[in-house]
């Protein structure tokens, strides 16, 4: 049997401020730090010790990693940084306020642009000061590999390769890993590790600093999967991320 | 011409004990920390951007990049760990004060100690608890790779091999790199790359948490050397180093 942790990362500015973040290289919080250190402290208790730890080119998921980390004692862990991993890009809203842009075009059309599992926001244009090929930790992919925007369904699409030649392998030879990511790249996996449908990975809220186990078979099928910590704080993280892009009283 | 960039990490809390460190994973002191952070402002101010960037397995080292990639504002940047990195191992001497060990074996021996080129110190046992084959982050080396002490010359002859196979390959094709280790690592690389000999290298001293730029020909012959900052600090730094291990008043 294998296990495989998963960790949203921690509260960021951009999440406190309830805006739309994306590629957005925006940095935890406060609160976001002690989740981290929270996660860290709960994985070093259960005696977690991971041979590999993979996360997104985006700070708030590798500080989130390396206090979780700091916190276990394993600074030597070895860690493998890819674009594949980064939040669904979420292409002209990105930086917008949430509520906001749900009282300019109705909490309805946010839901879809946010849970939609095929409709992408208004992409943004090349020419744009946040294109993603402007920042030169993309420089070495292709130019139709860089989003301007991004449905769940193509987030799946870019994850989905780094997982199968990358981090699947690495656990079936026995390797210990972490995954520390985001939001939606944390839903396309879990959505092709325990086969969920399109409509249903939309509702799939992840809680924010708490470390999900899963536990797999030879064939890296799920057999079960938990999070860890007390059940009363996982259920209060995953009603406030449930919560988020609601229009604010 | 190629730009290399050495660092050696900043004040951990046996500098301030005046302890031989060695492979004992000590943390940076709150002085350390500053060093690190004044290290990536000037590096980042200078216009430094790393493609690689090599430490050791200790979390001094590590925490020292850290905290500079942090700074750059390139927490992105992909990171090798290697103990070829790591500091000499003190052998038995490791964990004990080196005020102490002066006073028991005299000024004389320790400076041998520490600055001879081919003495090892007393040789732990692999039975004792800080016997580096019973931590989990050297599981892959071979027994005749953990070291149970090292003269500098063993601490060069495990360093090279590492230079010579991973990093200066990724310098000759064209790979902005950063390597954070320590005193005598450092050392190894510094001897090799400016033909110092064995006699010169022990009163070569690295100050911490100073950047060490290396420009290099095409064939790796080093063209000139600097630190950045201002003069006054480096000398400082180098004072602070070149007066370790004498005996205190």
């Amino acid at each position: 049997m294998k296990k495989l942790v998963l960790l949203r990362h921690g509260e960021s500015t951009w999440n406190q401020e309830n805006r739309f973040t994306g590629w957005t290289d925006v940095d935890l919080t406060p609160k976001g730090i002690e989740e981290a250190q929270t996660a860290g402290k709960l994985l070093r208790d259960h005696g977690f010790a991971f041979d590999i730890a993979h996360t997104s080119v985006l700070k708030r998921a590798i500080r989130t990693l390396w206090i979780t980390l700091d916190e276990m004692d394993r600074m030597w862990t070895p860690v493998e940084l890819n674009w594949r991993l980064n939040e669904r890009h979420y292409g002209a809203l990105q930086g917008l306020n949430k509520a906001e842009t749900a009282q300019q075009y109705g909490d309805e059309q946010v839901l879809i642009w946010r849970r939609s599992y095929d409709t992408q926001p208004p992409a943004m244009t090349a020419d744009d000061k946040r294109y993603p090929g402007l920042d030169p930790r993309y420089k070495d992919l292709a130019k139709n590999e860089i989003p301007l925007t991004e449905s769940l369904k193509d987030t799946v699409a870019r994850f989905l390769p780094y997982w199968d030649q990358v981090i699947a392998p690495q656990i079936r030879s026995g390797k210990n890993v972490i995954i520390v990511a985001h939001g939606n790249s944390l839903r396309a996996l879990i959505k092709h590790l325990d086969q969920i449908s399109d409509q249903d990975i939309l509702n799939y809220n992840i809680p924010t600093g708490i470390p999900l186990i899963y536990e797999l078979d030879d064939d890296l099928k799920p057999i079960q999967n938990y999070y860890l910590g007390e059940t009363a704080a996982v259920e209060q993280a995953m009603f406030t991320v449930a919560n988020q892009g609601k229009v604010k009283a």
